[in-house]
């Protein structure tokens, strides 16, 4: 935001005040504030990055301060669960759309802050039942702004995607380490490395996602034991012609998302 | 081979005459010919390096004219099925020894050589049921003058290992990729694209190593069903603790193995 200057001031709120120390010496924000009730006083705009269990309160206090007609976000990987605790919970005036930039980085802190970190990649904008257009509005171009691609839907549909694309793959990383033998650990190559990186992510963010997301996370499930019962199934009946369909679908649909062949082991 | 200078001559084969020619002109091989036969005649060290169901034979044809007490190896990634299609029928005085180096590039072809490939990377050995130890000091010499890192056991001992760490996940990720909604799929982000990285492998060549490695993979299969049906229990008993323990110890399991955290999505 301070690189594109999107706005008069950007104020930075976090507990420790060495992160706020740092944010100022990387210009990041302009005033930092240990307490985020002071950070949001009078703000237009509010953005509320923290893990989705917090994000409500949050929200909240931050809404019951800022200026009149402010509009706040977040960047919650869940967003069903946010937005059902805010409902009908907001005061007049102030307008809570959720978001969900689909980027980040596995360096960690204001050090490693990067202006062009969303740039390119895809965020998405859910709409609140009886929410006001200009404010979804606003919170889209402010993604926009920082270079991002913009879809908007409802929240459980949010939900529902991310369980697919995000959340139940995370949970299969960590299955497929949990079910390596100690003994065969040592011998995972590039592939493996790849398969279940997801799976060093942080467990009590991860854990929170879950349960926030938990039933559209089994109903996930569901689908990929279905998706396995029909390659075992194969595998059982010795049916390699099909099998080898089932492969080459497989690459096929992954190719159509992430462009040219890239596989090995 | 070539550029460690490790034999007298460096004879190449295969079917195209024009990749003969691009080898050549690498300096990959000092002599190239399109009949298999030919190349490995009076040679004292052969690597068959093709599909896992082409091995056997081939491994055989090459025994057959290779000099008197040559050794003769692959680099297939199961090795079960070829020790037991080979056993007994080796020409007297000639010695097959299994291998599988755990490395490779998503580049193919002679164009993208490269004499560092092997380097620093884990290579299996196979014993052979009744085999001479020298051919197996002989061809664990090779992929240390490679570069590589040499561990010995029995063929079927790699083929449970390379079930959980290799086979399972490429299979696995194929799933993934299965069960997610089309309308999902445009949503999947940088963790997705890690995950399923593996299935855009070539199906055919995949299909074969299921097959040569069924018995395995199914085992494999079974307890990552454990696995998953552990995982499940906690989010639908709705046990986070137990959950969130689940998760951490996945993440540091996997870090024992490829180091410091790396996740993010």
């Amino acid at each position: 935001m301070k690189a594109r200057g999107l706005f008069d001031e950007v104020r930075g709120t976090t507990r420790r005040e060495s992160t706020l120390q740092q944010a100022l010496a990387a210009g990041a924000i302009d005033r930092g504030f240990p307490d985020p009730r002071e950070a949001a006083e009078g703000a237009d705009f509010v953005v509320v990055a923290t893990s989705v269990s917090l994000i409500p309160d949050l929200a909240l206090a931050a809404a019951r301060v800022a200026a009149d007609g402010a509009v706040i976000t977040d960047v919650g990987s869940v967003k069903g669960f946010i937005a059902s605790r805010l409902a009908g919970k907001m005061p007049q005036g102030r307008h809570f759309v959720g978001s969900h930039p689909l980027a980040g980085s596995e360096k960690r802190g204001v050090v490693n802050a990067s202006a062009d970190l969303l740039a390119g990649a895809t965020c998405i904008v859910t709409l609140p039942e009886q929410g006001d257009p200009r404010a979804v509005e606003k919170v889209s171009s402010f993604w926009q702004a920082l270079g991002m691609k913009v879809f908007t839907m409802p929240p459980e549909e949010h939900d529902a995607i991310l369980a697919a694309v995000s959340h139940l793959p995370h949970l299969l990383a960590a299955s497929l380490i949990d079910a390596i033998p100690d003994s065969a650990l040592p011998f995972g190559a590039s592939g493996l490395r790849d398969t279940t990186r997801v799976a060093a992510g942080d467990a009590r963010l991860w854990c929170e996602i879950v349960e926030a997301n938990s039933e559209r996370i089994l109903e996930a499930f569901d689908g990929l034991e279905g998706s396995l019962t029909d390659l075992k199934g194969h595998i059982l009946r010795r049916d390699w012609d099909g099998l080898e369909r089932y492969l080459r679908e497989a690459a096929e649909k992954r190719h159509r998302r992430y462009g040219e062949m890239q596989g090995e082991d």
